[in-house]
């Protein structure tokens, strides 16, 4: 019977699957990759690691971590046909969209179900380069080949940059990767998962994800902190200039998230992050807005329980690491690509198509049509 | 507390939310749009009442519908910068994968929330556009620029095929289109309203909607229909190629539905649109390969209420119509940018981030890290 139960709306209390890629513990700020700690993963982990962890429940060894390398190494370049479409895109296209567009143009007849490892590695690696490819192109900039002896994340920054990163820039960007590269259920990847339900390729199920990820309310409001940053200017001015953006009935990005009623582990890791990577005065004044938006949130709502959430501090390890804002959410985009092959690998293994009911409160059945218009 | 109720698994029993827009009540073999029977808008609406009827709830008096034909007539051109991505685009590209591509090429950084039924509006009419200038560059043909004074339908044969269609077979399209509108939540439906409660615009919630009916457990088997019709050949074949095929394991396309214990009320109109429309020789064969797999299939499962779906006769009428077998599932698109724009307005108008659940039942935190890789 369609239509009988009572609808849950945003399906909070809805547990849709069996998942063993992540725990999300909102009670007690965990986040757990395979029963990994997300601070254990941050301090030791390459990125590359986690690919093959998320997916395979296991560490690679030596050997499986070497050939992953080569794998995703081998991976970087475009074909000349993706290239051709990269180079048509006008380039007042948001990087997002031009990475969702590239990303789709990737699809293909091939058989693409069930989807496999291969496939998520393609999809890993290929990322990167096409958002580098066009961001260069956007700037009047020749596109950086991929290097295949530098690490995934110091080849990202290669390639947009056309020069080797700091080490330490490198080593805070993949910290940030291991950070975002999964987090239990979330709206892309329920988008990516329904999908994979309905039996179509990573290809098509990623580009599901990625329109998912445009949303401010997922994926897309990281760059709105560093503009908040920008408009307060100094760390004196952040308490009036909170109290006015509030009676204002301004918007706070970076605080709040539905799945914790603790601190965010992410932004808790973050944040050490920042300090450690950030211009001083930057991070000193991420410090003290902060501070002033939690006081006067939680004066507000005293009863809810407010945090900073992970956009608040990505904004400025991205900003420090040299990003330029409209690549926050993309580069977001970059690092979930872990998690999504593992979740469309999971959903493959035993599969269900997503369907679920709605409850129908339109006009009752039994209306007539006009005689047709001539 | 994350993980702690019972996977629904494929949300069968869950009501996501109140929709007024299209009742499926598959016991009884009901399809409803806005309290009209699907029978009863199949025999009077034209496809731009739908697209109205849908989003408002109310069919479109007629100065409103002629000025809804109108904004729609304006909408099929495309601009040069598009025009310039479908060029890029490889002819090898399958025509689902390269409408999702253009698609979300369109994308932009404008306020694109709330999304407005003029957005659903450049969607409904730049698609069949941007599918007709594929499918002809692909075939190494010009393409034929939309004409204002035809109506929606009508309109994207003449683009696909440069010839005015003969009145029969464009009002056999155009009955397809009114059948495929909407049909209440589904996975596509799904991973649109999913990307709608990020605040993503309509471009993107489109794109993530293309994306999921890449799957053929959703959008993507019609052309198989065709496919086992040319391999089963004559009527007399029909008993023997079936018995055969299940012998193999082989699946069958075109029958059972998850909504639905009675006839799916699409299919019965179908038959009837494909015995009108259809050359007599093949609607034959298609009765017979029906009737043969029914009879077949439910001697297997005798106590599965199992009927013929609505891929079955949709193949029949969209091969009688012209279309290519590649092109049924991008016309399955088309018809169905009525409906996901009625769904992204809901959506929006009442809108919650739909974020599920799932249960871990990976490794127990606390796992340690080895030492980092040199």
């Amino acid at each position: 019977m369609p239509g009988s139960g009572s609808p849950s709306k945003g399906l909070d209390d809805v547990v849709i699957d069996d998942s063993s890629i992540s725990l999300v513990e909102g009670d007690r700020g965990w986040l757990v990759y395979r029963g990994f700690d997300i601070a254990e993963v941050v301090r030791a982990a390459r990125f590359e690691e986690v690919v093959y962890l998320l997916s395979f429940g296991e560490l690679p060894g030596a050997p499986s971590l070497r050939r992953l390398e080569e794998a995703l190494a081998s991976r970087r370049a475009l074909s000349p046909e993706l290239e051709r479409v990269e180079a048509s895109l006008p380039v007042t296209l948001p990087p997002l969209d031009a990475l969702r567009t590239l990303v789709s143009a990737m699809g293909s007849d091939a058989p693409g179900y069930p989807p496999t490892f291969e496939d998520g590695l393609s999809l890993v690696a290929g990322c990167p380069t096409l958002l580098a490819r066009f961001v260069r192109r956007s700037r009047g900039l020749a596109p950086v080949p991929p290097r295949s002896e530098l690490r995934h994340v110091e080849n990202f920054l290669w390639m947009l940059n056309g020069e080797v990163p700091d080490p330490r820039r490198a080593r805070a960007l993949e910290r940030y990767f291991l950070l975002l590269a999964d987090h239990g259920m979330n709206a892309s990847t329920l988008a990516l998962r329904v999908a994979i339900s309905t039996q179509a390729d990573l290809v098509s199920a990623a580009v599901a994800a990625l329109a998912t990820l445009k949303g401010p309310a997922h994926g897309g409001a990281p760059f709105r902190v560093s503009d908040m940053l920008d408009s307060v200017a100094s760390p004196q001015n952040a308490r009036p200039w909170i109290a006015d953006a509030l009676a204002r009935g301004q918007r706070l990005y970076g605080f709040g998230h539905r799945a914790y009623r603790v601190e965010d582990p992410r932004a808790v890791l973050l944040r050490e992050i920042a300090q450690d990577v950030a211009d001083p005065p930057r991070f000193a004044l991420a410090l003290a807005v902060e501070g002033a938006a939690l006081a006067a949130l939680r004066e507000r709502k005293p009863h809810v329980p407010l945090y900073t959430n992970v956009e608040f501090y990505a904004a400025v390890v991205l900003e420090a690491v040299g990003l330029p804002r409209e690549l926050f959410t993309p580069a977001f985009a970059l690092a979930r690509t872990a998690g999504w092959t593992a979740h469309a690998l999971e959903q493959a293994s035993s599969n269900r198509l997503i369907r679920p009911d709605v409850r129908y409160v339109g006009p009752e059945r039994g209306r007539r049509w006009p005689e047709p218009v001539p």
